[in-house]
This record gives C-alpha cells, sequence and structure tokens, in this order.
C-alpha cells in the first residue's frame, strides 16, 4: 500500500503518516520524490484500515497495488507517460520516435556524419556510446568526456537529442550533463545504485532490459528509479538469451505488448541488439512498430565493416535510409505517425 | 553434394551413378522421391570430380550444398516456392494467407460457427485439430474422424482448404483423405517416422517447429519430408521455450527472417501459441506479418472460456473480425495483400 | 480422483462405477490397463462423495490425487518402484546400476568387444542403438534388425540385460522381441503413441526427458506408459537446452532429487548426452551418484575417434575402467553401491 | 599477445615497448595492475616478431594467449592457484572450504548463534550480507556497516574468515575493511567499475557467475578484476535463469569441470542459489564436491521461516550438520578432504 502525500505536504503531516502506520504494527518507508512524497507500508496490507490513513492530514491518497512494483504500474497511473526531450520530441504519445547512430561515438567525423545522415533521414534522436561496457577488459572502452563533447556537438548542428550509457555512478553527472536521455544498460539492469544515481541525476532515463530478466524485474528495476522522484522512465526491449545461434539474442517483442499492459512507461525496441545481424534490423524494426513500440534505437554506422564495435549489426546510412520509408506506412496502419525531425538549432 | 536423377532415369542409369560414386571411395545414399531420385555423395566432398557425374547417362545435374540440410536450401533452390492449395489459395506468393479455427474441433455447431465466421471475415484456411496431442493422458483428445468429417463439411459449407493434425503414422492416411494441409506438431518436430510418412501421403505439409528446435533442426526435419519427394512444405514458427513467464511460449519473430534467407520454403507464424495470451495474438499477428511472415495460423473459438482446450489465447470472432482489418494495412505497407477467401464450393 | 477397479472386475461393476460419477454431475473416463482397470473422474472434484464410490462392488480403493500426473506419482505410491531385469539386476532399489555401451551399434566386433569391456568393468546393462535418431536423414540411420541380433550375442556372450531404442510403432514390436528395456528417446518424449506404444510392449520402458521439458511433462509423459497397463518405467536426464556452448546440453542434476520428490519410478541420469564432451562426463558421472540417481547410462566405444556417431562424447574402455573404479567410494558415502554383474548365461 | 613487464619496469622501459609495438604495426594497449604492468598487443598478432619485444629492457616475459581471456587462462599459468585466507584456510588446494551462514546479517543474536553453530559443524568461513541487492527498491536493503561490524564480530569468536558482498564502488573500500574475501554477486558480474574496483581493493575475491553468462564471459569478467592486480579471485557457479519451475536456478555443475579446464582460478559451488529449495540443497552439494569444486557456499539460517531474505533455500543448523557429516566420505572418494576449522582466535 502506498500513502501519497499531496504537493508540499509538510514533514509533520508525514511524521503523521509514519506514526499511524508504526500504531497498525507496520513498518512505514519513505519514498521522496522530485514531486511528492510518498509512504510506503510494508509488509501484508490485507488487514489496514484504510480510512485511518485517508484522514491524516497532507495525504492526497491512499493506493492498494497488487504487484510488487508500484509507481510504474498501470494500477498506480492508467495513462501513458509521455516523455517530452529537450528539443521537443516526445516519447510515448502517438508518434513512434526513431533513435539512430553508431554503437560508440569513434571520432569527430563518423559522429557528425552519422549524425546528419540519420537525421534527414528522419531519426530525432542520436545514439552513441562515450563509455562503452565491455566483456573483455582489453577492448575499446569509448573515448570518455570527449565522446560526449561529439555528441553534444552533433546535436548543435542537428537538433538531434542525444542518448548515451552511464556505466558508473561516478560518470553519472557528467553523463547527465551531455545527455537528452541517460541510458541504462542491460548488464547494468539490476545494478541499484547506478539505478539510484540515475534517478537522481534530473534526465529522462532509457533502462535497458537485461540478458535474462523477468519483465516483472524489468519493472522493478524502474521502480529504482522513480523511487528516487525520475517518473521519466522508458524501457527497452533488446533481446534476451536463449539457445539459439541464427540471431545473437532473442528478440522478445511481446515484451512490448505485456510493459504496456502493466505499465504505463514508453517502450522502445532495439532490433539491433535485438537480432546482431543487419540483415533482421529492417524487417524486426518493422515487427516493433506494428506490434506497438513507441521508439526504436537503431546502430547505424557510416562504414560498418570498420565499426569499432557492433559492425556486423549496424545498418548502412543509405540501408536506414530504406528503413525511414519503409516505417512510415507501418506506423500508419496502426494510426500512428513517425515523430518529425525537429528544426535544427542552427540553420 | 547430391546427383540429381533426371525424372524416368532407368535403374541402370541409377547404379552408374553409385559405382563411379564408390569407385572414387565415397559412399552413395540413394533419396527416391515421387517425381525423381535424388544420390547423394556422402563424405567430405571437397575433392569430388564433379565432370565424372555429371556425364553420366540420366544425371539431370549436380549441387554442391553447403550446408546440412540439401533440398530445402535456398542454394537448393534460389526462387521461393508457393504452395497452391486445393481452393486455389497460394501460400509463399504476394499475399498472406490467413488459416483460422479453433484449437480443437469440438462439435458439429462449434466447427461450422467458426469457419463461416473466419471465412466471412477473410481467412482462407481452416484450422481444427481431430487428433490432439495431450500433455496428460485424461484431457480431451480430440474426436478422431468425426473431427475430420466435421472439417469436411466446413470445407464444403465455406470453400476454406483445412489444416489439420496428424499425430501418428498410423492415422496419416486417413487424415490425407480428409486435410488439405497434414500438420505435423512442435512436439512431433523430430518424430522422423511421422516425418516420413506425412512426405509420402501425398498432401502439403505444415511442419512446426518443436520448443526447443534451433533453425537448422527444423530445416532438417524438413529435409526428411523433401527427401520422401514431397516438397511442398511450410515451416511454423509457434513459439520457443524460455525462462519468461508473460508468455507461455517465447516468440521467435526472427526466425521468420532467418528461415526465408535459409531456405525458399514458405514461412507460417503462429501468434497464438507463440505467445498463449489472448491480448497479445493481435500486435504479434501484425508485427508477424510486418516480418514478412507468409501466413498466419491463429486460433478463433465461438466462446473461449468454454473452449476444450487453448481457451486463453483463442481470439473470438469479433476480435478476429477487427484484427483481419488491421492486417490489411500492415501487409499493404511491405508490398503485399491478405489472399483473398475463394469462391465458396456451394452457394 | 481415480476409482482403482480390483483385478477382474467385471464390466458391470466399471459400468455402475461410471454411471455413479455421471451420476454426480462429472465425466468418467475408462483407463483399462493390462493388471486392472482405472476409472478416473474428471472435472473438480472437491465435492465428490467418495463413499458412494467406495461402496460399489469390484471397486479397490479411490485415490485423491492432486498432481496432474497420477499413478507415477508419490501420492498414489509412497514406496520406491524397484525394476528387476531379467538378467536378475534391481533398478531403483540399494545399488546404482550402471548401463555402457556405444552409441550405435556398428559391427559384431565393436558390439562384441564393447561388452565384453563394460561387463569386466562392472556394468550389468549394455546400451546400443539400433535404430538411431539422426537429425539430418542423409546420417547413419543404425543396423536395424541386425544390430538387434548382435545386442542379443552380446547379451548371451556377458549376461548383460540389454537397453535400446524404439524409433516407432512399427518396430516396437521387434524392439520388445530382442530389448530387456526399451528406450524412448528425448525427440519422442511427447510423441503420445509411441508412448502407448511402448506401454503395452511388455517390457520395462527408459524413458528420457524432452530437451525443453518441464518435470511435470516428463512424468505427465511416463503416465501415458503406465496408463498402459505398465509400471516398470525409470526416467533419464539427459540434459536440456540451454545458451551454453561449454557443453553440448545443460545437465540438469537437480532433476534427479526432484523426480525422487514427486514419483516413485527410478530416476537415470545420461552424463555422456547431459554433457557431450568426454572430458566431462567422468565428474558428472560421479555428481550423479552423489546426486542420488539409480542409474547412470553411458556411452562407451573402443575406438571413439572412429565412431558413427557420438564419439566426441564417448568414454575409451580404459576410461570407463578408471571411472567404475571412481564410482564405488562414491556410492558408498551415500550408503549405496555398485550393482553387481550378474552371472554371464553362458561360461 | 602479452608483454608482461617485470616488477619496477620504467615508464620509459614500457614506453620502449609501445613504441616497438606500433612500429610494428599494432596498437599497444596499457594494463597497469598493482602488481606489474601488462602490455598488450592488438590486432592479428600472427606474425609478430616476439624476438623484438623479449630483448628489451625490463620485460619479464612474451605470452601468447588463445583465449579472449588472458591472465586468467590455463595458458597464462598451468598450476592451480590456492588462495590463502587471513585465518589460514587455503582455497583450490587439496581440501573442500566450505562457507556458510545466513543470506544477510539480520542481527547479532542471528549472526554469531550461526557463527558458532556452522563454525562447530566444521565451515572455515562465514557468509553474511550486509549490503544486499534485493530486485524491489522496497524489500529489506541489509544493515550496512552495522552488517560488516557484526560479521567481523563473528570471525573474532569463532575464527571464521569472512565473504560479504559489495554492491557498489562507493561501499567497496568500507567492505573491504572488514571481508576477508569480498564477494561480486551474480547481478554485477558485468558491473566493470565494480569488477575494477574489486581489483583494487586488496582483498580476495568471490565473483559469481551472472544468471545468462556463458563460462567465457565469467572468465573476462574475472579478468578486470586481475588486469588490476588481484590474482586472487575465485569463480562461482550459483546456478543460470531456465524454462524449468522445479528449481529456481539451473544449476549447472558441468560449469565446475569447464572453468577448471579453462582456468587455473578455483571454483566454488552455491547450491543454495542453485536450486532455491532446501530439499534440494543437500543433495546437490553432495553432487558440487564429487563434481570437483573447491569450495561450497551454503545458505544457514538459525530459523528459515523468519529469515529476511532467502528463507526457502536455507538450511537448519541441524541439516546443516546432517550435510557436512555426508560430505566427507565424498570428499575422501575423490582424493580430497574437508578443510579443517582454524583455531579460533579467542578461546
Amino acid at each position: 500500500m502506498l500513502v501519497v502525500m499531496k504537493h508540499g505536504a509538510t514533514d509533520g503531516q508525514i511524521e503523521d503518516v509514519v506514526r499511524a502506520i508504526e500504531d497498525m504494527g507496520y513498518r512505514a518507508r519513505l519514498m521522496p520524490g522530485a514531486q511528492r512524497t510518498t509512504v510506503g507500508l510494508v509488509g501484508n496490507d490485507g488487514r489496514v484500515q484504510e480510512s485511518r490513513l485517508v484522514g491524516i492530514e497532507g495525504v492526497l491518497r491512499v493506493i492498494h497495488v497488487s504487484q510488487p512494483y508500484k509507481q510504474v504500474s498501470r494500477e498506480w497511473r492508467a495513462d501513458d507517460t509521455i516523455i517530452e526531450l529537450s528539443n521537443g520530441v516526445r516519447i510515448g504519445g502517438k508518434d513512434v520516435v526513431v533513435m539512430a547512430g553508431p554503437c560508440s561515438v569513434e571520432s569527430r567525423e563518423q559522429i557528425l556524419e552519422t549524425a546528419h545522415r540519420v537525421a534527414e533521414a528522419g531519426a530525432t534522436v542520436l545514439r552513441g556510446g562515450a563509455f562503452k561496457p565491455r566483456t573483455s577488459p582489453y577492448s575499446f572502452q569509448g573515448l570518455g568526456e570527449e565522446g560526449l563533447q561529439l555528441l553534444a556537438r552533433a546535436r548543435e548542428e542537428t537538433g538531434l537529442a542525444i542518448v548515451t550509457e552511464a556505466l558508473d555512478t561516478e560518470s553519472m553527472g557528467l553523463v547527465a550533463e551531455y545527455a537528452d536521455i541517460i541510458q541504462i544498460g542491460a548488464r547494468n539492469m539490476q545494478n541499484y545504485s547506478l539505478l539510484r544515481a540515475a534517478g537522481r541525476a534530473g534526465k529522462p532515463v532509457l533502462l535497458k532490459r537485461g540478458m535474462a530478466a523477468m519483465i516483472t524485474e524489468l519493472l522493478l528495476a524502474a521502480e529504482y528509479i522513480v523511487a528516487e522522484g525520475e517518473s521519466r522512465v522508458m524501457l527497452c526491449e533488446r533481446g534476451i538469451r536463449s539457445f539459439g545461434t541464427h540471431t545473437r539474442n532473442l528478440f522478445d517483442l511481446a515484451a512490448v505488448v505485456t510493459i504496456h499492459e502493466l505499465s504505463h512507461l514508453p517502450v522502445v525496441a532495439d532490433p539491433s541488439h535485438g537480432t546482431g545481424f543487419r540483415s533482421k534490423v529492417g524487417p524486426m524494426a518493422r515487427a516493433a512498430v506494428a506490434a506497438g513500440a513507441d521508439a526504436l534505437i537503431l546502430e547505424v554506422h557510416p562504414d560498418p565493416a570498420k565499426a569499432a564495435s557492433d559492425g556486423q549489426q549496424s545498418l548502412t546510412p543509405e540501408q536506414f535510409d530504406a528503413l525511414m520509408v519503409e516505417l512510415h506506412p507501418i506506423a500508419k496502419a496502426i494510426g500512428r505517425g513517425i515523430a518529425r525531425a525537429p528544426v535544427p538549432a542552427h540553420g
């Protein structure tokens, strides 16, 4: 059970709620958020006298939530969450947002060329890793802050918003400074310190599903972020581990539908990691839109064969152009559109 | 390597090929089919003198196939296989075919009502099990031949072609007598005697992917059927086993793309078994069309709550109507249509 | 709920039970077995008046079973089932039985040499496939009846009992004629016609777990055999499909413990298929005994590099000798022994 | 290829190596560790002139490693790594080490009682979480530093070494101050910042396999730790995700054998998480020892029904006593023993 305090509830009012909960023999857990404080009632709440809590000054409402995740659930909020980015693009609304760019930021030329190309084709968000989680300690680990600066430069030139990954709490502040969306990678889905830091960083968060994560676990991971006060969270299906070898991961498109049923948060689909092979990215991008994904995140590289990482699953700019053309009628077929490119900041 | 004999090649000519293969130090394997005989050359065929084989009387061509599956591979045949059913519907061509009907044939009223409803909505093939593979020996096992007769009656009334499952070699003949497409279920994907019997039954075969089958294994299972001389095989993705609990199976849509890359056979998608929950069938059906599936097979029941099996994943006729309306623009978006209902045989 | 009729109950008495069940508003399902007939009461049996059923002439007992599987459950029978083979070896009792031999019977020399070697080392059952289920139709499919005859010859010379696979209902009679234990392979775990045929063949059955089978599904598959009247069924863990590549399958040893908790049937462990690599067979065989397996089934080949199938996971006779020496103290450590070789039939 | 510098090699010498590598057309990657610096040669190193590198001042040796993981591989070091703890217990040597204790440190009484009980039964390391990674943000997150202090008290009283989890880089220093072994949990196996921090913390590390981790990925994660200069790493199999529901995770015992083949690091088995159910812990602990695990880590709680976490899989002290008695003959059967309890520091 959750006791939601009004915006501006006083410390004294919150204390009254805590005391009432403890009087009834339960533990109270404070969940302060940027907007309002919520007091969770912990324990088997079947026999709680709601009336006692509703009557306390400063209480907005009392919510019984049947799921282990609370604030991210449809029970908590029936309407879809729509996240507006700095460039005006909205994720979770009527139009499908396309995020595109290289796996890693490799050089000034590479990222600027890609940014211009994907912007022209209709993408509205630029992806690109400055800090890369690599399976081997001896692999390329990203350009770091230089990469972030290059992303910012690309944003300036194209008007694209930036999504880039934060790998640890140490670099969270730096990433948040540059990014429009902070990405939490699949390997870190249950890195709870990182989730909490993301929830306090002041930027929308794109949370990727872990390789072996149940949907409930993904939602609980999102709950860690929201519990810190950041409600602008989007959830990303990027393929899970399975026995097959025809794809790098198993792209679980039904997860898109499931998350929409259980949560009000927008859902992003990543067919690049979801399949791992260029030839499968296009069909799966189309399928993701048809299944109802609110956004796509796609790897595009000007010269995939020379990519520092993930070349095998990166589209060429030409392939991306062609895919964008295919996506429009699919989106239209289900009553949506593809979100239009924002007006560039510079000319 | 495969040495394909001409239609009408004599036993003597075939023997010549076998002898030539053995002379070169390899083993020969005869693959007699209804149409033509193929002689497989077994062993590491890197140093075979092809010219010796090509020159033998009665030899049509010599094929080097790099995959373990041979006749079902794209290498063997570059063009898509198109399977024409008795009612004129073509699977594997430009238009997407919709197969629909109940999990099991339960009664005359149930199957006839469903058949008329799905035909009106635009389905062209009726599904329905007369022999049911059930996990428990104490569950309803199907109506048997009576079920087949009811399906035939439904075909007569609606013009729909019939797809129904054959469970064992004993009943294969009976099923083949009534069915337009013989279904081999997921549990039987590697029941090789059954595959061989299906390959000799004289009807197109719909082969479902096993719950833990690699794509290569699915293609090799299809090869068992084709090796018997039946080339009209379609492959069906129906979900695989995974750790998730939000769906009954994990619907592997990328398999549709993979099979199209590796094989010339048509691909059918089954979002009913692929997800296991009614609310997910529609979005996944749309996604399957967007991904390039040649046909859909969908469970529809006039009263799912009372279905003898699979009620949870069966659409109501009204939901099926609505889905058909959604599928048209998706198919159109990728340059295809939905195959139209054939003219009913009666009235 | 199950109403077990006495041996020799008359048709009239059975009819009385059926009528009583239908009078109470339930459906009755007859389960005739070789030994006795059981009448299943189908439906939610919470409010059944047991007394009405117990009082009917010819009824032995009424059993309420909470699991979907019935006769194979611990609820049905609390004591361990012990299966005695023709050579006097008992599976499921105090001592652990070792079955060993090649994957396929390849030649007279190969099978006789292997049989003598494994018998000398302490095995009491000889494994060897005469009919082989092969993923590719172009692979070696076994020697057929000749293979069965060679196995019989090996039994005659060594006193070993024979376990060999039946692939289809057509060859079931032939296999049952020669085998002491009929093996149903993993691919056929849900081939229900084959299970029923095995249940009527008159020989003990070794049922292998399917690659993606839940334990409940394995037990329900066994129920198909037992429902035909054959209670001498042993269940075999042989590895399931997973994402790992360090083993061919994932050997699920906890399944051994789970089956013992849920069922009274003996459990066999197959570390050869369970791991797929020779170097892992020994440690996993030791682990299986330590976990409580009632029997091991191991691939041993006189020259694994030349084996027609599964060479990579076959032990050499020398490795098998060494493993047998290791197994004795492990079995002793948990209060068991290794079942001793029976006295050879001939000299 | 790796160029290992001598302890105390100068910056100039390292630069000489880097220059030589770049002269040959390759990229050099510095891997500074606490003990020594290694220079990795990146790229296809098939045609490198080793002699040029070996001759440079300050170079200890040049190593060609065929695996993506380097310093943790058997190629790098053929002999087993043996890790000696502060209380004299050695992990990776002849004797099997038993680590036991509650999932979480809950109270002074709970941890001290458990510590005394497991020490008396023969455990030599005490497990217990002070910082708990919990799927839900609303679950009990551990006692924090108070928990660490209680663990230290238990060590003082019993002589047991302490293994406890570090959840983030922020608390790493604190954990390292108290712990004898720093545990990195399964959810953090690819939290690379945490791995690096663990590698610099100055204590042995127990690294748990992630829920969907390939063995190669586990070894590469260990490489992150070793690359920082900490060679005292042990790897822990604790079950992976699979489709089954009879256990919480799928305990992959063959991984123990695989890791021993590929790496010189000691292997720990965790049958508590590996199975998730108390009744399966004992048999799987026996199996793990039989399979060759160097250590076991077991959850023991004085009153499992009241445990704050993981009660279902915790043994009672009485069950632990009984298990320890069973483990001795299993260890003896494979030529090992159970590591003896150290002499308590106090009385």
